[in-house]
């Protein structure tokens, strides 16, 4: 079980300055979607040079052109590369035939995706490693979180990694624990704490003794 | 009916030395999804700065945090922006209101929509500018092109604009302006082509010559 870090409202130095504190502590490192479209691809270059332990999630939360923006991605570095589950299987299948040649993984965001067991087990088909429950954070003011989709998307899913994402805190961290997730996603529940690093050693430490349970 | 001219595969020197070509003849300047991957919102910005006669589109197809995403976009001097048509209308809601703030357009990229008429329908009351049928470039290959979602989408939108996407050339032109769609986007169809100035010039003179018609 992972820990991700997403860094959504980071420019380079802000997110630099963070992972100092915080590198050995995360697994992943997500450079997010508006850090992209701030600064580019560069932000996932500059990170993959500053921090190489660290694997790195590039969240182009791809729709279209899969093989051609992904490889762009693990060009620069990216060791996971996301595209959207509601996305056409051709597009996902480019993702994973770029991430083949790169010899990287892929992820598939199953945000806003409507029969979500039935898609997902379409998606685990095309072939990528990890099948990510998302809950919108447009949709977090109205209290949904990802637990219930978690648990919807378990049974029908049956060799990928699942991945969860929405508004994860330290308060929500057990009952995610409980249901075994791969990769655990984590942004202000983190970023958005007095104490970045405290707060992160304490959700290290409740997934390291759920495993060891 | 403007023309917009997709700019995909391109770098800010690049985009630059294309638009020293065509920017008399164009009406809109999209800085492509994998243009801004690249470069980040700063091609929006020296775009926009180089030639402000023009209308700037950042196609950040956006999925989630669409007040955020937006108005980093329209900061950028972006004057359009676009969101998915398959997000939350809560995204999409987001955007209007960046887009109010900041008194600029949003246009909704129907791209993998299911029930595009009903879908459509919906996100005209969002309070979106323009409504875009969009055909993968994924799916291209497969012969897809968007004059049939064109012709579906038509009878159920009331008073928003229509742009169509997807593969757009000189050849298929004529069939796209039988339906008069308010904003005609062209990728490689001028860009992939030998002659990029003169392929524009006749693109606009068919244009020109139905809107007189």
């Amino acid at each position: 079980m992972k820990l991700q870090l997403a860094l959504d409202h980071f420019n380079i130095q802000e997110a630099t300055n963070l992972l100092k504190e915080v590198a050995d502590v995360i697994d992943i490192v997500e450079v997010g979607t508006p850090f992209i479209i701030k600064e580019g691809l560069k932000a996932a270059e500059e990170i993959k040079t500053g921090f190489p332990h660290l694997e790195v999630l590039a969240d182009l939360k791809i729709m279209d052109a899969g093989m051609y923006e992904a490889s762009m991605a693990y060009e620069a570095g990216a060791d996971i590369v996301t595209v959207l589950g509601v996305s056409d299987d051709e597009t996902i299948k480019g993702v994973v035939a770029a991430a083949s040649k790169y010899n990287r993984l892929v992820m598939a965001d199953m945000i806003c995706v409507k029969n979500l067991a039935q898609r997902a087990a379409e998606v685990e088909n095309t072939g990528v490693d990890y099948v990510c429950v998302h809950t919108a954070s447009d949709l977090h003011a109205k209290g949904k979180n990802p637990l219930k989709d978690l648990r919807k998307i378990k049974s029908s899913l049956k060799k990928v990694g699942i991945a969860v994402a929405g508004g994860i805190n330290k308060a929500m961290l057990e009952s995610i624990l409980q249901e075994n997730p791969e990769i655990i996603i984590v942004g202000t529940g983190i970023t958005g704490q007095k104490d970045r690093r405290e707060t992160a050693l304490a959700m290290k430490k409740m997934i390291n003794e759920y495993r060891r349970s």
